[in-house]
């Protein structure tokens, strides 16, 4: 046994940076009888080194929900090289998922505990007919949004706030106060994005904020609702969670 | 029974656009057993007007080929309006396959014979690593590719030339001329993309363009292959032909 931080002979704390399509994925935390991010990653793990090492997860993802950036950290008394793992775990990892990069890390390090903040994307594809294309990396809105509107209201989000109202209940954490450093809303085409970085998110916080705003663009919602929901902390005062295709980790900054 | 060209009283001759993710289809054209794209088409216009028109398509894809823009005519003595039209058949139609618009045409119009040329899109994922959003629209080559070269090398297929050496044995058609009106690669990030357009493709045409192409960028091969092997006119002189899942129909011209 090693204390946290104390680096045992030999020992590395490698830092893995994956992708993964989460339609492929019952998300990201290790479920049994169910194909997860984590299992996956273990199984591969457990091939080349004949054991899996316990794995340290940035965060927890849900059904459906992508990453193009998502981080583990792990010590390992393996001397594979990194640019070596990198290889061999993409030989053994189901396609929908990717490794990045690896690299070694201070031994204190630790994926969950060191993150400083996430970015979030939001993908809306606002059109009458589907995109076959875009199916499972976009929610589709059939009726007008007012992205503009939606990019105003956003600006509410900015800041430290107890998130309370933007959380489904299941979360375990008690302190719901978050900063958020980033929140706009863009459009391109038929696509309207909104992108979100803050220190960290409440279960489900970007889902609500995003279904929130698309309450707001079809014109459902008044804009100041927002920041009434802030105030009150009600869930009940917020919109509806957004569908998990959506979504996509972006970045994990440390 | 009417003429080619003639209208019977009441009949409209229908032009439906459609976009198709072609990892879900074994090709456009009709096949016993196998979902196609024309299958899945007469099968929903088949459940909207109570049987199947005989259908127009203006190309043949291949298993795996995508399209943003597939054109098929036909006629109907249905008076259900156009954009009722394009409901009903998003209704039906699979997921992977969605018709864009739907419009009026001339008596005599053809999806095929009235064809005046296409642009075709050949996609590269030039990476070490896959991309978990890309598996099914790209193909990936993971060693070095030179694009500014592939692009050089591409202006030699611009204009009017016998593409025998470009094209697959199993073609139907005797007259290997065609015209090339655009032939350009680009490279953003690790995309490199071969945009091509011209007045028809033989068979497998554009795959063959981008093997070459993709040969000529890793250094397997001179620039001047394309120009030696147009003159001779011998398939082996060219190369390879690269996978469908990198090949996307973009626009048919009328």
């Amino acid at each position: 046994m090693t204390a946290a931080g104390e680096r045992k002979d030999g020992e590395r704390n490698l830092l893995l940076t994956l992708a993964f399509d989460g339609s492929a994925f019952h998300g990201s935390a290790v479920q049994k009888n169910a194909p997860t991010v984590q299992g996956a990653l273990q199984q591969a793990l457990r091939q080349i080194f004949g054991e899996a090492p316990a794995l340290k997860c940035a965060s927890r993802t849900d059904a459906g929900v992508h990453a193009r950036t998502f981080c583990v950290s792990f010590r390992t008394g393996s001397a594979i090289p990194c640019e070596r793992l990198v290889e061999a775990l993409n030989a053994y990892l189901p396609e929908a998922a990717a490794v990045r990069s690896c690299r070694e890390v201070e031994a204190d390090f630790h994926a969950r505990y060191s993150c400083k903040g996430k970015r979030y994307c939001y993908r809306i594809l606002n059109s009458r007919i589907r995109d076959p294309f875009l199916l499972s990396t976009t929610f589709r809105v059939p009726y007008p949004l007012d992205w503009e509107r939606m990019d105003r209201a956003a600006k509410a989000f900015l800041g430290t706030h107890d998130f309370s109202a933007f959380c489904s209940a299941g979360g375990s954490v008690e302190d719901h106060r978050r900063t958020v450093f980033a929140a706009a809303v863009r459009k391109a085409g038929e696509l309207i994005a909104f992108e979100t970085a803050g220190d960290g998110f409440l279960y489900n916080m970007v889902r609500i904020m995003a279904g929130t705003l698309i309450e707001i663009g079809a014109g459902k919602r008044p804009e100041e609702d927002i920041l009434r929901a802030l105030e009150a902390g009600d869930r009940r005062l917020a919109g509806f969670t957004a569908p998990a295709c959506g979504l996509r980790l972006e970045e994990i900054y440390y």
